[in-house]
């Protein structure tokens, strides 16, 4: 079987992004208290029904793919391709009213990652970017922006607490770089693949937190490591620098691979 | 002169935000990158535009109020009603792609806040409340939640950076709360008042960070007070806490009165 084109695995990651979209918009009442309910919460129904119709659509198109998901696991995962899918990244920004959460879409081609979309469902923004694809948001080029030295940098991350046990790494990264804001998730990459921020440090992560973001940060001109320098691939790590500026990304290793 | 009505003094301050959200969406090109340039930044110039807009409105209207703006400063500054007016509280969020930055118009009452306005001009949400009008987001009543204790407690604060100095109080409070999320700026107190977070927490404020969410929190059945358990006034404090329930607020303030 020839390889399906990289344009017509595009159009099939954004038809699978548009589809979690709807489900996870009609769980997501924005701005509206969800209820606590004996039953399960709004944001795990949604994470699952989302994730069940990506799987869905994957078998039919593309039957001999592997699938590796949050909520339901592995499939065929040694396939030629494997798509890895996070229905919904920044489960605790959907339940506290933050619209910073997002749908992560990864095509894995004999173990390298190849293609991402990162989809905000509220925010109906959508960066699709990868390998001789370069990466758009709703349909427009957009590349990371330039950062000669860390002293200009401005750092993105979740938590702090990504830092605990190694916070003298986080005082050292904070003492170097301009200034730095929190939380964001996933929309974290995707504004620095938009020339937004410059460096995006994330920690205890998944495979499928990251497989999708890798080629959407390469794509748009950025670089995506793990804290030691290394290309991140299926199960290599749970640390992630992503950068828009090499000078910056060596700069701030320099002091990540201490911790 | 008799005292304009609840009613007309929140219609006008939601004329002001209409008029902010106009300049700001104007200086806001959402998710595209912001090129570096010579002349003022596009969140310096939304911002000045933003609040002379306003200030005008508010002379032309009731020129016998006083106006304390960030960009401006103050006039009028002992009338019976002052004008509150932070064009975009969450500058760094404007710059780095986040959409969580908004309007803060608060109006002060002999020296008491009464009325405020929390608008997110991207996000289309916009929380309006003050004493004898309950709190509204877009039209619809909204109120915070009920939380027994701090152990089930979801904290909101911008950055971890407010606590410099007195870690051990963040570290406290942490080990209490039941999770943290951060960044938000302003758009934290407004989910507060919508029932989605339990805590919000905020350090190095101005009287403009602040006055305009008051009322917001109390009039959605919130409390918010310094971390001394005082009710904020203008240039009481810098350090604010707000809570949807009393008993939690009641134990954060043990732990932050320390600091």
């Amino acid at each position: 079987m020839s390889r399906p084109s990289t344009t017509e695995l595009a159009a099939f990651a954004a038809t699978l992004a548009d589809a979690a979209r709807g489900v996870i918009r009609r769980y997501h009442n924005f701005g509206v208290s969800i209820e606590a309910k004996a039953d399960e919460s709004p944001v795990t129904v949604a994470d699952r029904e989302a994730e069940r119709l990506m799987r869905a659509l994957i078998e039919e198109r593309f039957p001999e793919h592997g699938i590796a998901g949050e909520e339901y696991g592995k499939v065929r995962a040694d396939a030629e391709f494997v798509w890895s899918l996070d229905p919904i990244d920044g489960t605790k920004a959907f339940i506290t009213g933050s619209p910073r959460f997002g749908t992560l879409i990864g095509l894995v081609e004999n173990g390298t990652p190849t293609l991402g979309v990162i989809d905000m469902p509220v925010l109906d923004q959508r960066w699709i970017g990868g390998a001789g694809y370069m990466t758009r948001m709703n349909g427009s080029p957009v590349t990371v922006r330039a950062c000669e030295s860390l002293s200009g940098a401005i750092l993105a991350a979740t938590s702090p607490s990504m830092f605990d046990g190694v916070e003298e790494t986080y005082a050292a990264l904070r003492a170097a770089t301009r200034y730095q804001v929190f939380g964001g998730d996933c929309h974290n990459f995707a504004t620095l693949a938009s020339g937004q921020v410059d460096l995006c440090v994330e920690a205890g992560l998944q495979d499928y937190d990251f497989l999708a973001v890798v080629p959407v940060i390469e794509a748009a001109g950025g670089i995506i490591t793990d804290w030691n320098g290394q290309r991140p691939s299926p199960g290599s790590t749970n640390r992630i620098l992503a950068s828009g500026d090499r000078r910056v990304h060596d700069a701030a290793l320099e002091i990540l691979s201490t911790a």
